[in-house]
């Protein structure tokens, strides 16, 4: 390894580039898989049968390229987030990174700021990094929430060009209430800043949790992304999109590489959307076993926090890296996403979840 | 479209992206479309077949994220490629305009200048700019050819950090001697220069011309890119790839996204590859058509360039735009790329050939 990094580094990288490791939770051969907050429940026999026909269908268009518009798809997008959304307002790359991606080199880049509150997403600096945008970071409270009238304040000092809200925020798992939203919008109005909500996992959040959709109407800077990586369990077929006025996805356009999404890529998405109803229905199976999580940690003298996610974050763990390590010697693979005290797991299957749960009481000594 | 303007004109865009419209060839609906050098034969129905079933294999598993590191597409790439190239040195994209992105994002931006050739491949400065990397020109001989000489002079002159080499270039169909690569490779040491050779028509060249990546050895700063949209006949499926030292590929994982690849898009192109002889048999059919439509125009008094690729570039036309408007009309679309005197057309089926043919003889009165 010593001998390769030398190497690299006779390499003409970029300085910036020089020393780091490339991003990725470990990819390790362990039956129960709760660290990336995938989908645990697979897809049902009827859309997987669904989406190999609809792919049978786009092979032998193949040796074309794909619409470039990937107006069937957009439509379904369109359909899917309901909320008056058209084709006009909807974007699409190859996962939301990608379109995230998409919007940094847009509206970010030199001389320009992107602004998150951690602990989130830990992509946001490496796309920040990877397009030459600075990144700056606000404060939470110490119990990882986020106020409105705290939010906008940092941005009104900040004045950064873009501000990633993520909600229900990755790690944490809880939920910002609209009026962040709102009051970071309105704060980011002096430094004409686009606000990105990340809501990967809004399809987790608990009866009644309002989507920053509904705040689109008259609001040009503001942009909802999506993935269908989380609730359509197709975190390998990589689908990222978004909602937004469609003055910001003319403004994708000048920056997306021609023909970015594959039409297999196309015919996978259109087949899963078809098949929503059959998809959510996992997704109220994963919050039964979420709920569950959060309270059988409450049980055990743990701090889980509120989750309107996929996945639990909890606290009060005093050897954050024996207790992983615990679980992985039992085939239980959750993820140590480097807070102090916290670790982070996935809401798996009825099984899964009860296969976490007792190892974890054996190693608390419960 | 002029209210759309100016909403894009309100929003924060970046300054350089202004007044910019978006990248793309027409996508007409046309009987035969002979404009943007896909691969005019199709997939022989096993290939159809195999890709069905290998995507069918992948879709019980697209719940969990894909293989990060596409073990299995970089062994058959490698395989394909032959060269004594191993795992190592393989590294794939979503198209190779995306590892040509990450080729600039690691070795280019802010600061670094990229060099071509002009004509070449359109995007190459479209990809610099997305990049921030600042982009120049050499010139090539009046007949489009470009020596050694001449490139080797021109590189040393500018000192870019990476020198673009299209071969068989784009749009004129013509393949360089390895004699230029090297030229190049030699000029470009003082500056430290990344050449990337851009092979992406390499499999359409006549029997005897060889590959840069018999170049490979010793050269840690060189970089053969290959897609399968051209030979593969896999334009829809958007799969390009390259090799280099394995340190080159090391670097790409530094700026590449996460799971970038699909497990949809790897189980096509691994099938795609395990039936490579059934694809290239079709590239034989092509080069008998290509070479079929040089021989013709010259016939009909046109100046044919020599091509290596699946398509053919044309001087010597009095109205370009006449003679494309004229074919359109009767169903056949092929590209005006905007250089005077010039058309360029891909070689088509035979019965889509002699549809072209017969048509420009008819407008051109012959």
């Amino acid at each position: 390894m010593t001998e390769q990094l030398e190497k690299l580094n006779r390499l003409p990288l970029r300085d910036d580039l020089r020393g780091l490791t490339p991003y990725g939770a470990p990819q390790l051969d362990v039956p129960i898989l709760l660290n990336v907050n995938e989908n645990t429940h697979g897809l049902p026999q009827e859309v997987q049968d669904a989406i190999t026909a609809s792919v049978q269908r786009a092979v032998s268009g193949l040796n074309r390229y794909p619409d470039r518009e990937f107006t069937e798809l957009r439509t379904r997008l369109a359909g899917y987030l309901g909320h008056g959304l058209g084709i006009e307002n909807i974007w699409a790359g190859n996962g939301s990174n990608e379109v995230l991606q998409q919007i940094l080199q847009a509206f970010g880049g030199p001389g320009r700021t992107a602004m998150s509150f951690p602990p989130t997403y830990s992509m946001y600096p490496l796309l920040a990094s990877g397009t030459g945008t600075r990144y700056v970071t606000g404060d939470r409270a110490a119990d990882f929430t986020l106020s409105a009238e705290s939010a906008a304040e940092q941005v009104r000092a900040a004045a950064p060009n873009i501000v990633f809200l993520c909600t229900p925020n990755n790690p944490t798992g809880t939920a910002l209430g609209l009026d962040v939203v709102e009051a970071v919008y309105e704060a980011g109005t002096a430094s004409d800043a686009i606000v990105i909500v990340d809501e990967a996992y809004a399809e987790f959040s608990h009866a009644g949790t309002p989507s920053a959709l509904e705040l689109l109407p008259g609001r040009e800077r503001l942009i909802v992304s999506r993935t269908m990586s989380k609730a359509f369990a197709l975190a390998g077929a990589r689908l990222g999109y978004l909602a937004a006025a469609p003055e910001v996805t003319d403004a994708l356009r000048l920056v997306r590489l021609p023909y970015h999404l594959s039409a297999v890529t196309q015919a996978t998405a259109n087949a899963a959307l078809a098949h929503a109803d059959a998809l959510l229905a996992n997704v109220e199976d994963i919050k039964v076993q979420r709920d569950r999580i959060v309270a059988e940690l409450t049980e055990l003298g743990l701090q889980p926090a509120a989750s309107d996610a996929n996945f639990v974050f909890f606290g009060g763990v005093e050897d954050p890296k024996r207790i992983w390590q615990g679980l992985l010697e039992a085939g239980v693979l959750i993820r140590d996403v480097g807070i102090p005290g916290h670790l982070r797991v996935t809401a798996g299957t009825e099984a899964e979840t009860t296969a976490f749960l007792t190892r974890l009481r054996e190693l608390l000594g419960a």
